[in-house]
């Protein structure tokens, strides 16, 4: 039954993974190339073209998706404007080296891609299908399932509104987004199975198993055509995860250990809420009528230049970033931070081999330790200020780093504490700091956005799924303490945004 | 708003997992002190334990489930009779080294467990809480929202029929079915996450994201305390996976093996399409009204016996064992076809060390891959058969061997063809045949389930991610010539049973 419904939009699914694929690599092209040597300038740039382009392509995307989702009609935003706009502002955006993810953008341009896609299906399927009239009513019982499907919380008015709801394509439109959310992140960091979960988690109350498996299809040709495209380009030798990390197999951790994973999913839960409160009171000091707000509102491109040029001066590697690694990009960054090393049991002796791009976070003179704290302070309030600029950013990919670099942090000190690792059963394991930074992403990503799903992202991201436990009750640790204390950040927007 | 929802059952989560995390475990550690000494007697007694106590516990128990979520009220399946049964003829049955699978009566185990525990829990709740109104209210509207939630692709009527369907217990009666799967499967096999989306997949249509969150919270949970207790008991240093491959991270597959890998995903939708339809058939005719049949009905202990005897009789490892490599246990039969060496390379010469079990394939006079091949045709039957025995089993697990032994073969003669590896860029990598048996393993169980979630099981049962592009897509096209071709064994045997 699956395949039937399958059959008819196969060609669909294929496409739109096709080109978010293709979009998604040369976003990354792009944005690698421009070398973020004018990061005012890029980003002034991308808010003056979203202003005069599409004003709908500012922010993340998924708060605007998800209230679509529940059935309100919000005009401009599934727009071939919207989708010119929005990647061209995220290219440049991503280019200056500002704490902005691609994350929520490509949830919004995946979307953008499957609703124009599916008008453009349309015409087709109107000239060689017009005879039949089996699918016609076949879809219309499929919109009003799945708009009961999604807007049910409501309870018993849901299916007398969703009557009215009819979708106007041959595609059902909920189905449609939903599936383009899945490929959005898919395509993204090419983890297609976390994609799908997370979109299910982060749109909608109730879900159809049919969109599950559609999403999945869809998400899994994206991001398989997004590695091949990193392969062909010679930038990788075959497929293989984004950011791979190489943790020892036969003993991942400890159960002493656990303890201190606990501890990281607890204060991830409250840094999580904590970020989400800062980034709204940021978002509601924007929008008070003071004269300085007036002054902001009037000459639009002063707010995100003044905000770059903090960003950017504190971060100067030469500067005040030689304290906070401020050298690395974001991807650098993960990448080190989830490293196979012991930072403090290196730091003054001479650099072991392989260590590569994470020597930026050992400052001669100043403790590791000072360095992340640094780093997880400055990142913090910069990741929650840089997402208000009226650029289309994201905040995974922020949330996701500084959550790896608090983990890092409680890792090395775990490290120090037992500096000849953990004795078990006659043989003394070392404490894995890396393992701490993965586990401490996972669960600041699901703190923020109220998922558990990002558990799963990070085994497809780093290719290791030996910590998949340690994990688990640390992102469900985090999602307990940072619901009962605020909304998720999407949620939060929405809220603000009224 | 999941944590206020959450936090009225998480004691009942927590239960429910822990319950089952022993039940699980010290299943296991019966089944595996039997020693398969007397595979004839253990059946029959099996048989008839289930034969006395509860006929329902007979099967699977996942067909049953499939039909009480959609609403149909199936007399003394939920009840603790049922679940002794279930219990005492499944450690028989395993014990007896038939093929037969302890998932889909896990399912129906965790079931039961939150059936009556949550008959338990109501009696608690109605002394303690039976001021407030309120949660009544919210039960209500959660109940329907779920009925609506599974009964939705009727359309329309689904709302109304629900409303008649009001919960007699606190908790919302398929909720609690649901995160009873999951926990099931995810405690079998240690496995939270493939257990939440497997039971997802397979019980229902539509889903809250409620339940997801609950299924993950208790099946991670339960899974936690499975492993523990093995760690405990020595029989693990620390919490791994169950069936952990080692395969090389750096370069797992090369793209010009991804056609052998597409290759898999059909056949094995074809081969899973066929056991659907060879289980129906031998079903079908033992139904059928024969002297041979009515015969049978009258002692019901022969059928079973019978089947035992001509298994392991085939199995009997000096006999006709000896050419399929019959001695070995199933978990043993995994991690042998899992693992890394390529046997057409070792066969003939002295056992490298570390083989193990694995020299079970290498017969000395016969080539492995017409061992692998009858290894295969035979489990093929002996499968399907055995599971339409009389006492509790599962499919899965046999299911997943025949995978496991068919891309193990697939692996082997791609080992053959390029008897060098592939050559790559200035390197030349070795074929790995184990993650071809992995791949094969997940299409197959996926042909026979129609879920693509069995992808998600095997990384967490291998404890390795890297195989996840190329088995993704084999599971895939496995599900769309199998979905084309048959219903899914469930679904075969909800049709059959009508």
């Amino acid at each position: 039954y699956i395949v039937t419904k399958m059959g008819e939009d196969w060609i669909f699914l294929v496409l739109l993974g096709l080109t978010m694929a293709l979009v998604s690599w040369s976003m990354d092209y792009a944005s690698a190339k421009s070398l973020a040597s004018y990061p005012m300038i890029l980003v002034m740039f991308a808010s003056l073209f979203c202003h005069l382009v599409s004003p709908q392509a500012i922010g993340s995307g998924i708060p605007e998706l998800k209230t679509i989702l529940r059935g309100v009609v919000l005009k401009e935003y599934l727009t071939l404007k919207a989708f010119v706009a929005k990647v061209v502002g995220l290219t440049a955006g991503l280019g200056s080296g500002m704490p902005v993810g691609k994350e929520g953008p490509f949830v919004h341009i995946a979307s953008i891609c499957a609703a124009v896609l599916s008008r453009f299906m349309s015409i087709f399927s109107g000239v060689y299908e017009n005879g039949t009239h089996n699918q016609d009513l076949l879809v219309c019982a499929c919109a009003v399932g799945v708009a009961t499907c999604f807007a049910a919380p409501v309870g018993g008015k849901s299916l007398l509104n969703s009557l009215r709801h009819r979708s106007p394509n041959p595609y059902g439109y909920t189905d449609i987004l939903t599936v383009g959310c899945a490929v959005g992140v898919g395509c993204c960091f090419g983890t297609p199975l976390g994609g799908v979960l997370f979109s299910i988690e982060v749109t909608s109350t109730y879900f159809a198993v049919r969109n599950y498996w559609r999403g999945y299809f869809a998400a899994t040709f994206s991001a398989f055509i997004f590695r091949v495209l990193s392969v062909w380009n010679k930038d990788a030798v075959t497929i293989t995860a984004l950011f791979k990390t190489n943790f020892r197999m036969d003993f991942p951790f400890d159960l002493q250990e656990l303890p201190a994973f606990a501890i990281i999913g607890i204060s991830c839960g409250f840094l999580g809420a904590f970020f989400v409160y800062l980034n709204r009171q940021v978002v509601l000091f924007m929008r008070r009528p003071t004269a300085l707000t007036r002054f902001l509102t009037k000459h639009r491109l002063i707010y995100p230049g003044a905000v770059t040029l903090i960003i950017a001066t504190f971060t100067f590697p030469p500067g005040f970033g030689q304290f906070m690694a401020g050298e690395l990009m974001p991807r650098e960054c993960i990448n080190s931070l989830f490293d196979n090393f012991t930072w403090t049991k290196i730091s003054g002796s001479p650099a072991p081999p392989g260590l590569g791009r994470s020597s930026a976070w050992l400052h001669p003179h100043v403790s590791v330790f000072v360095v992340l704290l640094l780093f997880c302070v400055m990142k913090f309030w910069m990741s929650a200020v840089s997402t208000t600029m009226p650029i289309p950013s994201g905040a995974f990919m922020p949330v996701f780093i500084l959550g790896a670099a608090f983990g890092r942090l409680v890792g090395e000190i775990m490290a120090t504490l037992f500096p000849n690792g953990i004795l078990f059963d006659g043989i003394v394991y070392r404490i894995l700091p890396g393992g701490y930074a993965v586990i401490g992403a996972a669960a600041m990503t699901g703190a923020v956005t109220h998922t558990v799903s990002t558990a799963v992202i990070c085994f497809e991201l780093t290719g290791q799924i030996s910590h998949i436990l340690p994990m688990m009750v640390a992102v469900i640790l985090a999602n307990m303490v940072a619901q009962g204390l605020q909304p998720s950040l999407y949620d939060s927007i929405i809220q603000v945004k009224k």
